[in-house]
């Protein structure tokens, strides 16, 4: 039912299908470029809870709740959920889900978590485990700067390599549904550690680079494939700087994938205006472009084979606090419509 | 290949073997009753690094390689690693793999993680997605002590329910050989977030135990089978107080557990002499036990079926400090000889 390709890839063969999706983003979010793609904006950043981390939970719920909506089912028909962010010890997903009594498998791949989740679900589904299985993930700006920045009120400058983290959650439903008009997924790559030694944590983009490079360059090699075969090759958040540097990685393999590339960190908010230096970061940055921008586009067939690379640094405030290098990672999914 | 028994279990049609098992604790855990089992003693808590946080990669990097050379594989056999451990961004986990060079995905369950690792790579096995993949998890008393009661020198009392975080690792390797003599993973049940407002943090037996009944509960009904069925049911770590609150959840469901069940967290360590209170914990708590007595006794065939839940603490420091309830889980696997 799953078919190992060369190194690391693997092929459904029965491929899952994506029954429903959803996002949920804040008002910094929907002020950007891709404001009508998403099914609901939050005005309020606290979204009624008293605490930053009960808000971001409720981003999941949101995600979760809207994403069965959408596609006509019921908590109790999702057999397995698959969920994360960035919150220590994951409790933005624990806290967000526990009432909908779905079996839960906590994952942790900082940035990169919505698509490994997505390779989970459609691992359960791929091989008769599961009917269907979701994957949700967020990001809260307020939480994240709470836990990673501070005290704020140090102010510390952020440099133009810095990314700014998205508020927002994504969800997508897998079945196995043979329904022809639903976006599938195909193929999936999962990633390695890599780390090339960057310990600067305002410059995660060039962290997490030679990992995307790292998991396309396998995938290429183990699907045969080239650029060209694919409509778009959306990166998970590596912002400007840390496309920039894909593509000279990518360059140096002999792979060009300058014309047919974008990056969820810098399609989420309008660099020009909005002051997010490098782009939009965060387990809920590549979730909700995914959840809404992306999988419309495949819904609609206006592109019919893309692939998703969602990046994550794979560091903490102890580990750079005692000096360590950022591993990264990355993982992909090949999605047809 | 997976096949779905009733609400939320899965019967591995092909069952994967456990080709490679190791244990790695330290020098308390050593003393206890299970001393004999384990692969390796650590004498030094540091483990020749210069942080706790990278002493506790140390573990995990420990059970791995020794995992590995008892099952004569190298780290290019295993396609896919399936990690995780109790500190913020699970960086024991990736700073400890990293160099190892396999895909990787990381995973939260708290001190449920060593089970739901080794669900997630027997689904991968099962499903064809992959000849051989792992999972390890572990856990440092040092590095939890700082993380989750910094400052110590408060000296905060510990009280009886409190449980002792365990130093060690464990590694398992999975693989699709049909060889007759390994243990097998035959069936598991993931569980379902369960929260019934314990806010204690110095009682996780209680609020876990709530959630190994519920899935216990799912496992028997699934698969129509009774306590009797099974040589040993082991608990991941509810210690002394949580095995009891365990006892009497199970008898209101009308099953008597009290004559073939064992806790990890009790095993580990001689409660009369070693000042553990209601016994061991953390990610490492079950791992340890799991590989080495257990897989053990499996191996020799002393038990030829045992039921491993291991259960854990969706909790957080902030979310405790929020006031907030402890949502638990429990993740189940059936090994067999």
């Amino acid at each position: 039912m799953i078919k190992r390709l060369g190194d690391s890839t693997i092929r459904f063969e029965k491929e899952p299908s994506i029954v429903g999706f959803a996002s949920v983003v804040g008002k910094k979010e929907a002020e950007g470029p891709l404001k009508d793609d998403f099914d609901k904006i939050i005005y309020d950043m606290h979204l009624g809870q008293d605490t930053w981390e009960k808000a971001e939970s409720v981003l999941q719920k949101e995600a979760l709740s809207i994403a069965l909506t959408k596609s006509k089912k019921d908590a109790r028909d999702i057999d397995f959920i698959f969920a994360g962010d960035l919150l220590n010890q994951c409790i933005s997903s624990s806290y967000g889900l526990k009432d909908f009594n779905i079996p839960y498998l906590g994952q942790y791949g900082a940035c990169s978590t919505m698509v490994q989740g997505l390779v989970m679900a459609a691992v359960m589904v791929a091989s008769g485990a599961s009917h269907m299985s979701a994957c949700v993930t967020s990001s809260h700006f307020c939480s994240a700067e709470r836990q990673y920045r501070f005290p704020l009120d140090y102010g510390g400058q952020r440099p133009q390599s810095s990314q700014w983290t998205v508020t927002g959650a994504g969800c997508c439903i897998l079945s196995d549904s043979e329904e022809k008009s639903l976006p599938k997924v195909k193929v999936a790559t999962v990633g390695r550690i890599v780390d090339l030694g960057v310990n600067d944590q305002n410059n995660m983009g060039a962290a997490m680079a030679p990992a995307a490079t790292d998991t396309l360059m396998r995938f290429f090699r183990d699907t045969k494939t080239s650029p060209s075969d694919y409509d778009m090759i959306y990166t998970g958040d590596l912002g400007k700087i840390g496309s920039e540097l894909l593509y000279e990685l990518m360059q140096k393999e002999g792979v060009d994938i300058r014309h047919n590339h974008k990056d969820c960190g810098v399609m989420i908010f309008d660099k020009k205006e909005m002051d997010v230096h490098s782009g939009g970061s965060g387990c809920g940055c590549c979730s909700s472009v995914l959840c809404s921008h992306i999988l419309n586009n495949v819904t609609a067939r206006k592109q019919k084979s893309v692939l998703v690379i969602a990046t994550g640094a794979l560091l903490s405030p102890t580990s750079i606090q005692q000096k360590e290098t950022i591993p990264s990672i990355a993982h992909l999914v090949n999605i047809i419509a």
